[in-house]
């Protein structure tokens, strides 16, 4: 993404770059744009508004939308800090495996229009309501996931001059697929010496990793961490697909007429 | 704080600015800091690391601090937006409230060094343990708030040249009262007009105040909006104190042979 590419080429001459854009569209994976920050030496950051989805506390109507963000600070040894998280409890993603699986899905993750926990997930896109913001209910903190998803909207919507996603006027070809972007490159040889800041990231993470454990749980992960290890043994072993998805993808081979062949 | 002052002072020359600081100390209310930024039409950012008392997900020994960030972005006729939020799902000063109210605390807060919940305010230091990341459980999305608690440390602790408050050597002088900080400024001009950025932020703020809400709930505010409000009642009314608060002053004031004038 050409806002990445600019957002450091800016903070190699000031230490810091800040790129807006607006009106674009689905952009995959946040912590793909954050990464390309990795090799510069420099803290990556990412994110997106996408059409509203997402419940205010107190309210059942969506207010914004999942608005992940991602950012990415390289270390020494171990591998990189990929922070990338949807500001609702869980992304739309989720519910579309759940869906596929035929699998219910947790309390706390989605409300209907009256308030009430979902937990069909074909049930939602029908029902009204929306998907809960991260911290889910007020006792718990929701204030600070839809705070952080209107401020997504701020820096991707208002900032680039589009709007906040509640304010769009979606039509069925927008549905789903709109979004604005903000993407930052922080130097780290502004703040101190490369080196010694990815010393010092490897030293921390090494003692989140030497954590005590509660039982069932391997070890505690710094963000990044065990997708790091999950990229490791699928570039070995291969992507395990869900058996849904094969049929999809055989359905969609047969009707345009070419082989299928994975 | 000279370091928000310096983020702005740099802002106002590149259109963003940043600064770390270590070896500091509590450094109060965070909003503080950013919201210097309002009047100079930026975006503030201030945030600190503290001693580390919130587990990780997957453990029970405590991993990052509270870690608050807060970031204040200005409106037009409406307050501004200012979101000052613990990465946890309650701040420390949350228990202490409890605590002196006698009131126990809700599920989900806290837990003690068998994973399970703590309800009793008072029991926590004793008991090992800590404090629960934004989110509360994995399957509600704990590793965000885990996640973003560990970026605060990155970018207070090891950008400053400091470390991630699980390094650090904690003595009962520094208990509770360490922190390094991150303090930022992105001038609103460098991406649109402020006027225009303003009545953008307005009509955002003013569809979420227009949303349908559950039974019992006012109204949606934006983060800052309520606050905007209690703000203006306090200074029209006072600032309503708990009386154990009130018996504590009069103590001290007797200690310290002084006048209790309140």
């Amino acid at each position: 993404m050409g806002g990445t590419s600019e957002a450091i080429h800016r903070a190699e001459k000031t230490g810091a770059g800040f790129i807006a854009v607006r009106n674009s569209t689905h952009f995959g994976a946040a912590a793909n744009y954050a990464m390309m920050a990795l090799e510069h030496d420099m803290i990556g950051i990412a994110m997106t508004n996408t059409v509203a989805g997402v419940v205010a506390p107190g309210s059942t109507k969506p207010a914004v939308g999942t608005n992940p963000l991602a950012v990415a600070v390289p270390a020494g040894k171990k591998p990189p800090f990929v922070l990338d998280m949807a500001t609702s409890v869980v992304a739309g993603g989720k519910l579309e495996i759940a869906r596929r699986e035929g699998t219910s899905i947790p309390e706390g993750w989605a409300i209907d229009k009256e308030g009430k926990p979902i937990t069909d997930p074909t049930k939602r896109v029908r029902s009204g309501g929306g998907l809960l913001p991260l911290g889910g209910t007020p006792t718990l903190g929701s204030y600070k996931g839809f705070g952080l998803g209107v401020l997504v909207d701020i820096l991707c919507g208002v900032l680039s001059g589009s709007s906040a996603s509640i304010l769009w006027k979606i039509t069925p070809e927008t549905r789903g697929n709109a979004g604005d972007h903000f993407f930052g490159a922080l130097r780290i040889d502004s703040f101190l010496p490369v080196e010694n800041f990815k010393k010092s990231m490897d030293e921390m993470i090494e003692a989140f990793e030497a954590l005590p454990t509660l039982p069932g749980v391997k070890k505690v992960y710094a963000a990044g961490g065990y997708e790091a290890e999950i990229e490791k043994d699928r570039k070995a072993n291969g992507i395990p697909l869900n058996p849904k998805v094969i049929e999809e993808l055989q359905e969609l081979a047969k009707e345009l007429d070419i082989e299928y062949d994975l």
